[in-house]
This record gives C-alpha cells, structure tokens and sequence, in this order.
C-alpha cells in the first residue's frame, strides 16, 4: 500500500458526507477535476510542484507547508447571511420564551420577528449582543450538541439543503490535493471556533486543532464532582483582518505559504502570507457566479470585496478565482 | 518502506539533537527501554493496546487519540529555576543600559544583582513583571532569534549543558511511542508559548502548533510595507491551573484521553481528561531523584507537588512515575 494510498484511506475515513462526492483520488489523476484549466489552476499546480520537489530552488520541507483558508465565502456559501448569524437567529427564537423582555428590546426583536433587513442596521453591535446571548451561559458540550442538531435541520432559504452541503467541490478538492502533497491545511475565520469545529473535520477533513477563529472565554468549573467548560458572555479572541495575521501567529505559531480568502477581512492574512520567506501562493475567491451561487464582487455593494481589494489583488500578484470562468463544479450535489 | 518507517524517518529529520539519542526505534524492540518494567510502564503499554486494537471494546479511533503534556518539570528540568526565568533575568541584564531605573527598582534590582531568593519573594506579580518587561516591544520574530541565541549559550548551573540536554529521555520516548500508536501529542504549559515553539518541534517532535501555553497579545502592524507583529505588554491567556483544562479547549477543541503532568497546576488538565468517555490515563511525574535530578516531591517545600495531590492521584488512581524507580535513564548523554 502506498504511503498517499494509506494516508486517503484515513482521511475518508473521517470525511462524511457534507455534500462532498467521492474522495478525489477515487476520480481522476486529476488533482482538480472540477477547476478547469485556466491560469488560476495551473498557478496552483505550478506552486505545488515547485515546493514539493525535492532540489527545486523553491523546495519547502513538509514541515514549513502551512495552508490557511478563510471559512466563509472562501471554503461555503456565506449569502445571504453567514450561516452562524442564521444559527444565531434560531437560537433567539428557540430560548425567546425564556427572555419574554425580547418582544420589545432591539436587536432581539427584528431577530424575533424574522426582519433580517433591519437587523442587520444594528451592525456589529448587534451582532455581538446576539452571539453574547446565545453562546455562552451552557457548556462547551451543550453547545457543541446544539449546533450538531441545527446543522442536521436546518436548510438555506435559496438552495433548499443542508448548510453543510453548500461546501465548495474545488476548494475541497484542493485542502485534499494540498494535504497529499505533505500540506498541513488550517482554516482561519471570523467565524466562532465553536461553531466551526463542529461540522470542519467531517466536513473539509480539517481536525478541529486546525481552526483558528473568533473565540469567547470559558470556565472551568467542577459541576457535582464532573469537571465542565462553560461558555462566559466575553470575548477572547477576535479572528478578522489584522487579527487573522495575529491569529496564526497565536494558535499555529509560523508562517503560511499559502492562504486563499474572499474579502477585505482577509487581507492581512494574504499579507502575512505573503511575506513568507521563499515562494508563496495567496488567492481570493471572487463571487461571480450569479446563476449557479451569488454574484457580490467589487461591482455590488453586498459582502466585502471592494474594488480596492481587486486592485490591489492584481498588483501584486495575488490569483483571483472567478467562480463563473474558473469552476467547473460549484457543488457537488449540483449539475455541472 | 512500512508506515512506521517512513514516519519515524520524517520524525527523525525534524528531531535535532537536543540531548537526544538516536531514535528510538533504531535501538531496540522495547518503545520504552529507558523505563524500568514496572507497573506504570505496564499502565501505558497497556493503555495504549487496548485503545489502538481495533475491535477491543476500548478501541478510540486515531483522531480522538489526543495526549497533552505539560512541559516544566514533566519533559524536561524545571529546578532550580524554571527555565523561562532564568531567560528572562538574562533578559533583564542584557538590556539593563537601556534601564537605568532597574539599578533601583525592584523586582529589576534582584534580577540585575542575581539575588534569585529575593527575587522570588515578589512572586507571581513580580515574575509578570519581568516577563512583561523582557517579552514585549519587540517583534514575534526578534523575540523568537533572541530566545534561539539564548538556548545555544546558556547552560544550566548544575549540569553544566544546555538547556535543550536537559530534557527527559523517557518521556520523549513516551512522546513517539504514542505518535508511532496514531497519537497526536500536544504541550499543554504554564509557560510561554513563543518561549516554547522556539524548541519543542526540535527537541521534541511537537511543532508549535501543537503547543498549548500563556501568551500575550501582539499586534498587526504595517512597516515599511512589510506586515510584522509587535509583541505588547498585555496578557492574552494564562495556561495554567484551571487554565489547562480552557487551554486544551481553546487550543485543541477535543478532550484528551492521555494527559501527563507533574503538579498542582497540571490538576484540571488530569481531571478533564479523566472526564473522557472511554479509557483514558493520567500521570504525574514524581520528583524523587536527588542524585540523578532533583527530589522536591510532596515531602519538600519546594515545587508545587503538594501532599494532598498525592493523595488525590492514589485515591482516583491516577499513575505516579518515581523518577528513581520507573526511570533506568533520565538524560540520554548521562550514564545509567
């Protein structure tokens, strides 16, 4: 048995469904076989081959092969909410008869009442005092268990499936092409941690170890002689735009040399990235695919990627991935 | 080439010298031969059988094979001085002319006239104080050159070597017996963690990411062009105590079913781990070796083994490794 033939073995073995098809290697020798052939994956190929080759000038021990990926918009769908801030609305609903001050208090009650338009008005503010209210006060088990069920139930308004199936077939197929070629692949996210690592293992094969995200403080606190982790209400991490740089720094401790994101919060990361000491590879998912996912690049006003992104993108020489020209396959689940 | 074989060779072209012999596996049929074939080397030969057996009824798939070890006194010497202290009071001398102030003020003053017993007595808020003005106001990687400079000269006042000698032979035995058995092994310290990286991958197989400790905040900063992270004064995450259980959950995101340590602030990392669903094994080195380390167990005044720990570890069967009766070595460059 070969040594990658063994190492995929174990990788299916803990990958589950989550809309992915069948582990790539079962394919195609195509490495990424639902990317087409455009300059975006021969940049990538390119950058592989020239790290992973032993006496190449650009050859990285296997050691020194950090991989980090943005979650949201970059690794699954984030439009028309990012999935956690839908979670987070279910939870006010399912616990609002415990808080029956909610009916009139902002930002509960445009979150009670379904008007996500007006409650996005409240900005980060609100949000925090969302996430505040319902990620903390249980313990990390009570939470872990919460988010697992809402996952099995809970469906996007537009594709009508589990969230756990708008994961993207290529970037999937390129954490795996990665991790076969010696990679260890992390994801780095505003996104809770918590909330991530319940779904990143089964789902892009990514342990939760390898999470870095926003994070809130817990206590440990010895409940009729068991020992418990609750969730507290304060914040202890925040994971976005220069916090992404200082994030790998805290959880993963050295530089990647390769990083993709999808909007001015991972910026920096590219940044960071790109400062790496021999060749690097930093790239951004651009959402230009109105027809097959959601189309909210430098010409809308939705999501973050502004034109000053763009710009900057394609002056120092970072890839941009159209989704519409450069993706063969969004979903798996779905028509090519 | 079998699997293990090929792991062990990627293992051994991280592992550098650090006092360590040649690799395990090169010598004998034994994992463990520099334990003596007492009961708790039976405990961990056994453990480890029946999680790694498939079809046992303790059997524990390899991604939830999580061990977490703590670092100070449990890997290598942390007597007479914790070996981050004795850094930072170098530290403190090296830049003293920057200081003129220190000459006076304590706890700088002790510091710079090498009066360690006084030093002592300004505890927890004095070593904060030290460490905040020796680990901050310079970047992660100049921090990280000077901690590297500083492990090549500095020697340890009894043993007369480096540092990295100065680290347990059986333990890191342990360490890649549980690696070649599936295990991920991760630090879970008190100490800092920049302070840490900046060796485990080297002398221990552990590479930063796998390393668990207090950290401080650092911060994002553009210059000249160039992204750099600036180490600040304040602290982010204090790793110790019950600290050590929100660590691992922080860090890890899963609960250990391996955990050694060597004090009291190893006490919560034990009883998470103790809390695991299926078998798990907890352990504590026991410092009784005045002639070949130190002895400053529960019958000393020094250290943080207390009595009632011992007691604590018999009553819940927790294993107690004597480091005079289960260890045949305890330094690799040492004679038996």
């Amino acid at each position: 048995m070969t040594i990658r033939l063994w190492r995929n073995l174990l990788v299916a073995a803990v990958l589950g469904l989550c809309g992915a098809a069948s582990p790539v290697w079962a394919q195609s020798a195509d490495p990424l076989p639902s990317w087409n052939d455009s300059a975006v994956k021969t940049d990538i190929l390119d950058f592989v081959a020239r790290v992973t080759t032993d006496g190449s000038p650009d050859y990285v021990p296997p050691q020194d092969r950090i991989a980090t990926f943005d979650n949201d918009g970059t690794l699954w769908v984030e439009q028309p909410l990012y999935t956690q801030f839908v979670f987070v609305i279910d939870r006010v609903k399912a616990v609002s008869n415990q808080h029956p001050e909610w009916k009139t208090k902002e930002p509960f009650k445009s979150a009670l009442d379904g008007n996500t338009a007006k409650l996005l008005t409240y900005g980060e503010k609100g949000a925090i005092a969302l996430i505040t209210a319902t990620h903390s006060g249980m313990t990390t088990v009570e939470f872990n268990d919460t988010v697992n069920a809402w996952l099995k139930t809970a469906k996007h308004p537009r594709f009508k499936r589990p969230y756990t199936d708008l994961t993207y077939k290529p970037m999937i197929e390129l954490l795996e092409y990665l991790r076969a070629n010696g990679f260890m692949t992390f994801i780095v996210s505003g996104g809770g941690i918590e909330f991530m690592r319940a779904y990143t293992e089964q789902c892009y094969g990514i342990p939760p170890w390898h999470v870095v995200g926003s994070a809130g403080k817990t206590e440990f606190r010895m409940w009729d002689a068991s020992p418990t982790l609750v969730k507290l209400p304060d914040l202890l991490f925040f994971d976005d735009g220069p916090g992404k740089a200082e994030g790998i720094n805290h959880y993963i401790g050295r530089q990647p040399i390769f990083a993709f994101g999808n909007s001015i919060g991972d910026k920096e990361m590219l940044e960071w990235t790109a400062n790496c000491q021999g060749l690097c590879f930093m790239g951004l998912v651009h959402h230009d695919d109105a027809v097959r996912e959601y189309a909210y690049g430098p010409d809308s006003d939705v999501g973050r990627f502004p034109v000053a992104l763009m710009e900057h993108a394609e002056a120092v020489g970072w890839d941009v991935v159209s989704m519409k020209n450069d993706w063969k396959e969004i979903f798996s689940w779905a028509k090519p």
